[in-house]
């Protein structure tokens, strides 16, 4: 679930309509253990924990249908949504989904999208249960997941000073893939990150299973998505610019533009990958099975602090500090 | 859950897909009782039946906004799924709203739309727990609506020959309002038909715990959502043109235009009224109870046969007989 509103920042819009209906309980025997403001909604009802999500890709916006090949998008609009789910710890229960086409589109087109999001549910074990498809002038898809853990799911809000903060996979691949689209260079790196996301299923299960304090997905970029994180937990964070991990594309595009990879790591979008924290001896048993258990690189980058700011620690011995509000400027 | 697929007829695309990905179990202990095709997803797990749904609304295409005030809309948009449960015999748990808002609209403009989604939350009892924002070029509304349900739903695929066929509320307002906005003379017949339906929920629950057979909203007008009923069921019906109500908003805009009133009610889409097949025993003691305890009125409008055909009885003795997938020629 993206919260960026356009006015008022994250979240505002959804939270302003919530508060003008006032406060609602849920109809027994359900409860609401989390509302606007985590990766998805979480409901309580009898012994089960049931995640809920909903994510909107725009054309126009998200992706332009003469960059983006059909079996790309498929797969894109789901993984985004089982990514949600990850990031609390959860499993895929099933989805929805809802399509908006332009008249224009082609059989052909048509197929391949539905391959790709066949491929993607294949791949996770995740039912389509229903939808709602439309005309449009533009194409807008809309997925709703509904999801489930066993146990407490991990929020954004537990992070504690002491924690080490983890990052899965590498970062900054699917930026570089769109800036090659963009520069007309799609050919010089490989796209994969960028159209073909994978929602870290297995490691947001670990990483709650064995104890992690607070979790989110990265979709924004690390600097946004980490003050996020601090916020929610009220707490701040030193981060090693030296350890935050980049992605191979990343590396390969920067190279190629004589641009730094660690921006690209920092500022890029779309990864997908986990954010963790988890006090040490945690972290230490993820960093070790994770990689072993699931074949995805786990990494530290930082540790929690108590003071409500985030430095950032450059190989030079540089360290920059940032209100946590505020470090978005890294945003390209 | 609007089903109509741009390409291949009602549910094709949303079907399609499923296919293709192949059969996947939910995992335990969740059970899929309901899948594609009836208004909601139908889920079990333990002793809870959850409706899953989702209605996406499309500028330009469901409205326009230079017609339609945001207050209106933002009551339309929860309205059409809670609509969706009631068809279902349901209540709400929650929703999700997903938006795409064009980069000009205004704050009023979206003030007002809060207005209108929190004062229908508000109406039903539904809390708002999450969602998305983004941009767009044009706007789109998608709604994920989660309900629960008492017992078993009641599905569109549940009538059998003898059952009465009831309609809730009067049918034709919407559409009457929809051309005299089409038309210029938006001043002349009452909107609130067309911009403020009401979910049918009460309706729609006592129908079930008294014993419905079949159930369904009508959203795009009983000429083309009957039909779906009687193949779902595998049956057909006798419906008696002269019992169909028509809307006193539709009876006052076909007399200003010189038209048949009966064919707005036949024809006119998005009344989200409620189609009922119920057992005769059943369905006099809905037609007793339903309008005393709710104040929603209630029609008997035909019955339902064996044969897989729909018979239309005028008032002139006239009696036209439709093969049922072919009844949509009265769609205007």
């Amino acid at each position: 679930m993206r919260l960026d509103a356009p006015a008022g920042g994250e979240g505002a819009l959804i939270a302003r309509i919530a508060l003008r209906a006032g406060h609602i309980d849920l109809p027994a025997p359900y409860q609401l253990l989390q509302g606007i403001g985590d990766d998805t909604a979480v409901l309580q009802v009898g012994d089960q924990t049931l995640l809920w999500t909903t994510d909107m890709l725009v054309e126009g916006v998200h992706f332009r249908l003469d960059w983006t090949d059909a079996a790309a998008l498929g797969w894109k609009a789901l993984a985004v949504n089982l990514s949600d789910l990850a990031a609390m710890g959860g499993e895929p229960v099933g989805v929805l989904l809802s399509l908006a086409l332009p008249p224009e589109y082609t059989e052909g087109w048509l197929d391949a999208f539905v391959e790709g999001f066949a491929a993607c549910a294949q791949s996770f074990g995740v039912a389509l249960l229903g939808g709602d498809t439309n005309r449009a002038e533009r194409m807008v898809i809309d997925v709703s997941a509904l999801g489930a853990v066993q146990g407490a799911p991990v929020l954004r809000s537990g992070a504690r000073a002491g924690d080490w903060l983890l990052v899965s996979g590498g970062l900054g691949g699917s930026r570089a893939g769109l800036e090659a689209l963009q520069a007309g260079e799609a050919s010089e790196v490989d796209l994969t990150p960028h159209f073909r996301p994978q929602p870290r299923l297995q490691v947001g299960a670990q990483a709650r299973a064995l104890g992690a304090t607070a979790m989110m997905d990265i979709s924004d970029g690390l600097a946004a998505d980490l003050p996020k994180l601090l916020r929610a937990s009220g707490v701040g964070a030193v981060v090693c610019a030296a350890h935050i991990p980049v992605h191979p594309v990343a590396a390969q595009w920067a190279h190629r533009r004589g641009l730094d990879p660690l921006a690209f790591a920092i500022a890029g979008g779309e990864d997908y990958e986990l954010l963790i924290a988890a006090p040490p001896p945690v972290a230490q048993q993820l960093l070790e099975r994770v990689p072993a258990e699931t074949g995805v690189p786990l990494t530290r980058i930082g540790e929690v602090h108590a003071a409500q700011e985030l430095w950032l620690e450059y190989p030079d011995g540089r360290r920059e500090s940032f209100a946590i509000a505020g470090w978005d400027h890294f945003r390209a």
